[in-house]
């Protein structure tokens, strides 16, 4: 097993392996692995490769001896022209991460979280979540057999307990302030030999390179000019970008994407840190938006996101709720069903168009985070037709509502 | 485009297109489309096709000028060597079909069905369901920009209705006798220019075989020694039947795998006829089963199904609730949360290796129809623990239920 670096993503100082918090001790920032400075695709059909051997080479210090893949990733990339015109760019695409096992883009980061705990011997993981992280990190933990603690806020709906209980995970609600949660799992799984795989922890962030790395594929090599990513924690952005950075690095590519984080307006401490030209964000007092999957009203990664957004040439965002179930319409139209998070990302689309951002020439990448069947509860947010008629009245009926 | 004929299941009666009611005008069984007889898989990389590109060869008469694919199929084949040994064989694969556009096995054959629909001209479709095909239909005629019809048989649940109308289709409740509607549709259809795409109409079918070549490319072209489908109308199976029999016809694979059907024992047509040795289901009276996607009392394709499994030398099965109840959350513990109707297949498994069926040199492939998220219902069936603490609590907590 190759020995990487981690670095912290604000002072650089490295260390050998994870610390406590999984941050810099020296100033409290988010650390992550080194760049990977050599490597190409694996040769072989996808269809009969896991994403950790088609890109092996990007993962260095993991070994896959324990096969506990549910083969994530190697999702679609669909590609909407009627669209793009509407907008009057190039192309317009649709990274589908709700076709992953657990239906939600968490499985890339928790397959490489996963591993690391295996590699460093860990025989117990766990996570603080309430919605895609705590489904993917309990259905990975049962694939790959380790005791798996997964920490829920006291109080969430029942309907959203039960699809992460089936798993068969030690599923706790934590009564008391929710937002200490993150950091206090980190030192109680220090103390009781738990992999915490939080949703910003470097061998997570890792894992969301993948997207990148499959976007490059599905593109000919040619990298899109924009990449939209609904953005909480932080931790996806971060790998998406680090993806296209080694691909760019090692010349797979020729330029970089630019970066959007996009923020629901009611939760968006990333954006309202980015609009006013500050590199550090101040926590969202009264977070409050449809889009529950990215309501984190104190980012883990929010600083390093800004950092990341300024070095990149990248932009923050923030959508309102009702550009969000819009947002949510259309994509259903175009047959793709989203959770509200996931929608956000064409309503900064619709944004960037109004603002006269967008060129004839871009091409622009949304990512799509979870499926729509993950908070069915949004339904009732939209106007539904539904028809009733009797059988025998069904050819006049179906006569009327055609016209 | 080239011409494919139809030719009758049963009788084999010839037919230049489809008939008005997709069934043989003589004996009144299922038509399907003739053997493919050569053709090979597209060069290039899977993760830049679609399935209509990858095996083109086998869908000759089908122009995909236009593009209106979701990027459906290529799901995983999950590999458990460990759920292998327990049953004594050597592989033990489940095709995770969740991981499709709408999250079902469906998606393979409404493409198929749709772009017939569109290749004729047609500017309107339709279908009969209440679940996975009402989704599926919806989705692809909104990406496609058709008028799409979806019927519905009145009362059912409104957590059920909502997740299809999002999609934006004709949403019709229709009251009176539900298993007339197949028929009805069709005939509806003919009068008001809608080609329904119900469960075993030829093309929809056709769609399908795609499985079955990506299980080939998957186990690097060594067909499994059995098949296990979870069956409803009996399209599914057909079709994945035949996927095999073009494969092994033209040389890619040297044998054909047993196709096993199965099916909810509180709703078993097939599996009834099968084991009295007859050639004709008989409608069940009473149909009562967990497993709805599944629960079809007189399956259109019932008898094709039976005459396919004699020449095939496969079987059929039917399995108890209980036994998918405890099926569904064993293949929780693996990973894959599936909906009960996907979990009959373990179930039959099971069955098998009780009945001393397997050999230990037997790969078995189970196909997971559809996600779990599409009938959370069935999670009250089962006792799922979730504990409560307070934050400050959380350590000892931890390490009281760690033991």
């Amino acid at each position: 097993m190759n020995k990487e670096k981690l670095v912290c993503t604000n002072c650089g100082e490295s260390y050998d392996k994870e610390t406590k918090n999984f941050r810099c001790d020296k100033c409290g920032e988010p650390i992550e692995l080194e760049e990977v400075k050599e490597g190409k695709i694996s040769d072989g059909n996808p269809l009969g490769q896991t994403l950790l051997e088609r890109y092996k080479d990007f993962y260095p210090s993991l070994s896959t001896e324990n096969n506990f893949s549910l083969n994530e990733g190697f999702t679609s990339l669909v590609s909407v022209d009627d669209m793009a015109k509407e907008y009057g760019i190039s192309g317009l695409f649709f990274k589908n991460e709700t076709q992953n096992p657990t239906w939600s883009f968490k499985d890339r980061g928790t397959v490489t979280g996963v591993l690391r705990a295996m590699n460093l011997g860990y025989k117990k993981i766990g996570t603080v979540s309430t919605g895609n992280m705590a489904t993917s990190v309990a259905a990975y933990g049962a694939r790959a057999g380790l005791d798996t603690y997964i920490l829920v806020k006291k109080g969430i709906a029942e309907e959203k307990l039960k699809p992460i209980a089936i798993y068969g995970a030690k599923l706790i609600e934590v009564e008391g302030d929710y937002s200490k949660l993150y950091d206090e799992s980190l030192a109680i799984g220090h103390e009781n030999d738990i992999y915490f795989i939080n949703s910003d922890v470097p061998y997570r962030v890792e894992g969301y390179k993948t997207m990148a790395f499959e976007i490059c594929e599905q593109l000919g090599f040619e990298a899109p000019d924009y990449v939209i990513v609904p953005t909480s924690a932080g931790g996806d952005i971060r790998g998406i970008e680090k993806g296209f950075r080694e691909f760019y690095k090692l010349g797979l590519i020729d330029k970089l994407p630019k970066m959007v984080a996009v923020q629901a307006s009611g939760c968006s401490p990333i954006y309202n840190a980015f609009r006013e030209g500050k590199l550090e964000i101040s926590r969202v007092a009264d977070p409050e938006t449809i889009a529950h999957a990215i309501e984190n009203p104190y980012p883990p990664s929010g600083n390093q996101v800004l950092r990341m957004l300024k070095k990149n040439g990248g932009l923050a965002l923030g959508v309102d709720d009702v550009d969000i179930l819009k947002s949510q319409k259309k994509l259903a139209s175009l047959g793709l069903f989203v959770q509200p998070a996931s929608a956000t990302s064409l309503a900064a689309v619709e944004k960037l168009y109004k603002e006269k951002l967008l060129k004839e020439s871009d091409n622009v990448v949304c990512v799509l985070t979870g499926s729509g069947l993950k908070y069915t509860a949004a339904l009732d947010e939209h106007d539904l037709d539904v028809y009733t008629c009797k059988l025998e009245e069904l050819n006049d009926f179906i006569k009327k509502v055609g016209n």
